[in-house]
């Protein structure tokens, strides 16, 4: 099941550059997006409604795309506005189109009810194009559900088992997580106090390794699937647990997951940092390792994924203590899924 | 679904050469095909009576046919005639065989009730052997639909867009065809007057690229699969739209669709002339133009089929003026399956 | 179907060495092996408790093996007995666990009712490494159900259409097989008189081509799919087929089929002999000549496989006189299954 009104992440923006057609699947729907001749992006179903071939085997044609079979055009909003060799186009010769808004450089897709489509409700990953943030990032395609994807950022006590050589110390379930249950959001915050800090965090941040610091991972979930992880480290006892970063380094990582299928989807993340901004190799150093991390959770999710589709009895599967912020994101889109339903 | 009573080609004659077994599956059933000893073709069920290994695995002993794994023995018939180690062959054993027959250079297989195989309604193909016509041809495996192949070659207006660079002209969709429907076949034809010669023509006849034609596309569909295209043209004004083709060129592009499954297809065409028939290269130019120009049409039905096979909606398809051609020939299967199912 | 309360071959004892992890799927349930501190094996159920991520994945820590996601760890019994960052394992927790016993280099594993696994009914392969005789043996993954290769294995009229360059003399399906049915096996003896040696028995024992021999083929089949072949051959009128077989050879040609799924197994087998023990060129030779000829069995059962699965009509198939052995075989299996079940 798939919230549908909402809004994903559709593609990074140098993903569709004028005069190319991109073609994605969305909740199990084909999409075609292209840029207009003013360069807004624009999102059609991917199918002509004439025959079905595909409209990315197509052309961009101004703003309009047309059909590579037999030439009808449809312009931005799905309407054919022509069929080759007569004067009337039919009627009902339409596809759907999908609101679509660029921001923070991804373009962002609306696969619900068009009308209920509002451009202020698109999260904020501002740390994606504000100056004062240097930011990276990659997209994955997962064989494996958004759920799964969700599940394994909310819960970050894998990373000493899952990112041992990256982002893990051995200490970090040891210090348990606090959850806080909002209407529109599950906070999980987790506070490693007075221990060593992580490779990733020591070779960025240029620390002593054997240092003691006070580190946090504050990780924000809005429904359905994005998560904003406000991380960092600070000297031990230098006041960042009551709000004094000063001493310390801040990253965000941050991610949100549009589903392809109910066992697909697409991974798309970004990590900004606001300090040695003006250094590449600290740059090129954080896209490798956090795309490397991130990367090493996508082969525990495909191994997941399989696991679970080959398991014919459903078995059960048990909770523990860390799952409690998994469980309360878990109910909070259950319950949006629920409402949408609902209301249809 | 298929109409079985008819017939279909199962193979170039070449395809199966003396001493070869040649398996292909059509119409969902696995079929082997052979020369017995008189070289005349033979089809069986690819499948041994006994264990089901499938006969493609044995070999050609005189005129009959014997497992690799036990040793049975089948004749031309399907009966099995031994079984080694025993003197009696068991009530039962025999497998289904295919009427098959030799004729304009392909194998023709009857899929329906032997009984009702009459060789005297195969297709007219003489173009492919008939000494006044060089024909040269192939055979492509399609994933997709029989149907949509054959939608494919009874609406023309697609070649300004799937072969812009062979067959195309930006004219052709502008000139309508006119649509004959007979109780055996549909006839689909198009006059494209005092135009320019698409780039195989110009190229095939020697003709100046500038000047101005009369060129016809006279489509004859004959259920279930079978295509003739008679395409040329000849100075404008010359009376080619009267009858006199003698200052001009004349092609025949011929095909006919075997369905493999539900969604793929064996895909046989040739294509002949009747001028410049000494030249070889000019065989070897439309051999190669005419398989370029037909694969470019399987790239798109493969990408239609696929975008069909994944509309779990299954969401309708407008219809175009273009389709009456499509439309009537749709109809006149339909009639002839719904007729079929009505005798059994 | 399958017979659960069994012993099965699980693994070469070579294919798990101390220190690493073995995945593989049984009767359809994915399984890891691996050992424990002391060399001893130990089967469990390839999934956490937890977040179902297969504990292939994981580590083994000691005697037991920790998930590589969040850390569970779980003992040889298939309980939890750690859950990283919490005092407490919650009820539930633990996983199947699968009594696996080590003989004759091969682990055995019981994939029924733990209470039920009795290894005196592990059956006696003691050829694979009794001392008296060498043996050969390997591995194969087939695409095919296990019942077809113990049919194969049952009926040897194959070997001279299958295996004519190795295993197979025109004249075996010419001597009759004598099928004694007991309670816990089925017994089926071919004996081929004054005949020439098959390639693969007068290479290894270096006899004359040419020679006249006795030969012997007498299969014990055990249910479910345990196959002990001995065979051999001895001079014309040497006596052997009333027990003197001091002037041949023997040879044991033994297998043992576990299910992976309905339609794929694992192939275990071994050749064993009691001659020209200490010439290791004959071991190599034996090691090429047996798995090069069981190869080709493989080949033949994945085509019959393949044939079965697209047969959507469910064709009969017709039993001949070699099948006798086959068909009491099948039933001794079908009587234990159905025990099984109505047991249940």
């Amino acid at each position: 099941m798939f919230l549908r009104n909402s809004w994903y992440v559709a593609a990074w923006d140098h993903e569709v550059p004028a005069g190319t057609i991109l073609a994605r699947t969305f909740l199990d729907e084909p999409v075609v997006l292209f840029r207009d001749e003013a360069g807004a992006p624009v999102a059609l179903e991917d199918r002509c409604a004439h025959r079905h071939l595909p409209l990315a085997c197509g052309r961009i044609v101004g703003s309009t795309l047309q059909c590579g079979y037999h030439g009808l055009v449809f312009d931005r909003t799905g309407l054919c506005v022509r069929v080759p060799g007569q004067t009337q186009v039919p009627p009902g010769a339409r596809i759907r189109s999908y609101p679509v808004v660029e921001r923070h450089r991804w373009l962002w897709i609306w696969m619900g009810d068009p009308a209920a489509a509002d451009p202020a409700t698109i999260p904020d990953y501002h740390w994606n194009d504000d100056p004062k943030w240097v930011s990276v990032g990659d997209r994955f395609h997962v064989k494996g559900s958004y759920t799964l994807i969700v599940d394994n950022l909310l819960d970050l006590s894998h990373v000493q088992y899952v990112h041992g050589t990256t982002l893990g110390t051995d200490a970090v379930v040891d210090f348990p997580v606090h959850v806080t249950r909002h209407d529109d959001r599950v906070q999980i915050d987790r506070w490693i106090l007075d221990n060593p800090p992580p490779p990733m965090f020591w070779r960025a941040g240029n620390l002593d390794p054997a240092a003691r610091v006070d580190r946090w991972q504050l990780i924000s979930f809005y429904p359905p699937t994005h998560v904003v992880i406000d991380v960092g480290c600070a000297p031990a006892g230098s006041g960042a647990p009551h709000g004094d970063r000063s001493k310390g380094i801040e990253m965000y990582s941050n991610h949100t997951i549009t589903p392809e299928t109910k066992t697909s989807s697409h991974y798309f993340w970004h990590h900004a940092r606001n300090f040695r901004r003006d250094d590449p190799a600290i740059t090129e150093f954080l896209k490798k390792a956090a795309g490397g991390a991130f990367f090493e959770d996508v082969g525990i999710i495909e191994a997941q994924q399989a696991s679970i589709d080959t398991d014919v009895e459903k078995l059960p599967r048990v909770d523990i203590n860390a799952d409690a912020g998994v469980i309360a994101a878990q109910r909070l889109l259950a319950r949006r899924i629920e409402d949408e339903a609902a209301r249809r």
